[in-house]
């Protein structure tokens, strides 16, 4: 038997001893991990600095060394994160509705788990404790694949999640951590029909494409976004100049950051040089339209590729454009339907924004940034959805979770 | 440019307009469309005659002949469902909810259509104008892809439909059917992912299964159903015969019938003889595990493969089993999660089945044949969902939109 099939098999066996786990059974687990982690910082880290040793030793980037890296500090928060979720309410057997029918049919929905979620991800050890802790709280087992360059890690937090967790009562096989990081293992995974209910990869465009080739399993696509801020010619050019300031340079490498500055022609040769300049002040390269380039001489030509870009980086894509109407139409041409922004007083513009753009989430008069679980109030995120179906936007608990009928009947028939 | 781009070019560009088509001439396309059919009635018979004359040359069988058939009355039947979808109210608009944030945001869930579906069928013509109705009521667009043995009845239909919807309002594009009824170009459209939001397969295991295996479009999977009776130890005989021979017998082709009948070991001498007999008079062949066989020799005996089988056919498999524990273990191992039912007078047992079967509709003292988007209220449906993730169980309108988040702002940054 392949380590997927006995982790996939012993997943599906726990996932229907967890559609009846009671609530303060799955708060002692939450607790006794976040407890088993700080308690275990020393191994967590000695574990960690193998990981890193390797990856000093290819030479990979120190932005990725950041996100590899494990300290007592990043420790404590992952163990914050997990009792935070602990206290979040619990969606599980909430019925949504229940209805009378009739023949005398009492029809109702009931949440209840998805039953086995895998998660693909890269090289970031927190995602481990996270993810985990996410399908703890919302009764579902977990498969976890992490990316190679973090295996010493991650396997050190299963083995530390799982210990803690089984003792508190989590059944076996719940949570589990898939050690072969093999591309080909990473397939099967994404094809394990009849053990997995629901896969969420969480990673760079490369994965997701990869997932949408292969997968036979449901998949949730997280996303990348190419995230658009337009700037109406009817607008405050300082609110303006401050959100698309936030969208593009508070965190640049993040998938709700600015990737392309629209802005009406009526206004372009008033609002741009400023606006251009404070960006480049900021290290922002500029990249422009011809229009753009004929106001602000230091930009770089864009090309059509451009406009499709998510840089996740200090590059700003600039574009002039015919009104309201070019705007959206451009919107929907290049974005990956995930956050949209317009700065406007007028009325009637700000609602056809809102409608007649297709995003997850679009905004009047606020930073693309916001678009985030903790922003949202949800208090915890598994990550954005660029898909329409099941779920849009930033996913909770609740998102990790399904309906089902449930009828009470005396005897009907049809 | 191919048929499938073509048309994929014309939906998406539609689907931006139908965003903001108004209730009213949604209503008025849906009217027309349905005066329509009935004014060419003489068409749509003289261009289904022709399907028919194929498909006796090539010796379909009755059932099939039969669905495929159209006439007066089943024109009008179809009108009518138009007419019934147009009376629905319409889910497009609603703002499920809106909270104000501590930083002053206005966040809300807008209900929004999906864009454009892609629908793939056998050869039912009256599907072709019911998935039709339904996605214009929603503001979705659509293409159709129904089975070879229709195309000429299908391509009258969709003439008389867009001719009538467009003249009334509705955005060109918004309907079409792929004429080339190929099994590539059906492989193509399943990975149209730049033109298609969702696929909804309608069909056999075998459609399903290509959809799965190639789509690269998110997929609803619509189903197959292996449904289970369990009379437990302590019921009502004559509840349990009744709703077995009405889960089984009443309508044996379609997906929400029974296939297997499980029985409490402490009954089985008792109650099989007569339920046996009961239903091999009405022409069911038995199909049973050993203790069924040594209760009542006229069965068959029953293989490992057709605990698995969805017959839709006039044959029921039979299993003895040792209480409630097995009956679970057994339906969550075989069955195809769509429908599920128990027979009990324990208010315990009752409750254990409704929360540990994994199905989309679970029943207690009720027959699997309500799983039904109009038995369930909703006045419509495009299919049962054996899917997890959007939609579980009858689909109406509901599930053929999404929500996207709305956000007003005055200013804020992250």
């Amino acid at each position: 038997m392949t380590e997927l099939i006995q982790k996939g098999t012993a997943a599906k066996n726990a996932s229907f001893k967890l559609m009846n786990l009671s609530q303060t059974t799955k708060s002692n687990v939450l607790k006794a991990i976040a407890d088993a982690l700080v308690e275990n910082t020393d191994y967590l880290i000695n574990e960690n600095a193998k990981d890193i040793a390797n990856a000093k030793a290819k030479g990979i980037s120190d932005a990725m060394l950041d996100r590899l890296s494990v300290n007592a500090k990043r420790i404590a928060d992952m163990a914050d994160g997990v009792r935070s979720v602990e206290a979040l309410q619990d969606p599980i057997g909430e019925v949504t509705y229940m209805t009378k029918r009739p023949n005398g049919l009492m029809i109702g929905q009931k949440r209840v788990p998805l039953g086995v979620i895998a998660i693909i991800y890269e090289a970031r050890p927190n995602v481990t404790v996270d993810a985990a802790a996410l399908c703890i709280k919302t009764s579902n087992a977990v498969i976890l694949r992490g990316g190679s360059e973090a295996i010493n890690s991650n396997k050190a937090l299963m083995s530390v999640m799982q210990k803690a967790a089984y003792a508190a009562g989590l059944p076996e096989g719940s949570i589990s951590l898939i050690e072969d990081t093999s591309r080909q293992t990473a397939t099967e995974l994404m094809r394990l029909k009849d053990y997995i209910d629901v896969l969420i990869p969480r990673g760079g465009a490369g994965l997701i494409k990869s997932v949408v080739e292969n997968a036979t399993v449901p998949v949730i696509e997280t996303g990348t976004g190419n995230c658009h801020v337009y700037v109406d010619g009817d607008c405050d050019f300082k609110m303006a100049e401050n959100i698309v300031i936030n969208a593009k340079t508070s965190r640049p490498s993040v998938c709700n950051a600015e990737e392309t500055l629209l802005v009406d022609k009526s206004i372009a040769k008033e609002f741009l040089p400023g606006m251009l300049k404070k960006l480049s002040d900021l290290n922002v390269e500029i990249r422009g339209c011809e229009q753009t380039l004929q106001i602000y001489q230091d930009a770089v030509p864009a090309t059509e590729e451009d406009w499709y870009k998510e840089y996740n980086d200090y590059i700003i894509a600039v574009k002039v454009v015919d009104g309201i109407d070019e705007a959206i139409a451009h919107i929907n041409k290049y974005n990956t339907k995930h956050s949209e922004a317009i700065v406007t007083n007028n009325y009637a513009k700000a609602n056809r924004f809102l409608n007649e753009i297709d995003a997850a989430a679009v905004y009047v008069n606020a930073s693309t940034r916001f678009t985030d679980g903790f922003e949202f109030g949800f208090g915890a995120e598994i990550g954005i959805s660029t898909q329409k179906i099941h779920a849009r936007g930033p996913m909770g608990l609740k998102e990790l979770t399904t309906l089902k009928y449930i009828i009470y009947g005396d005897g009907q028939v049809r």
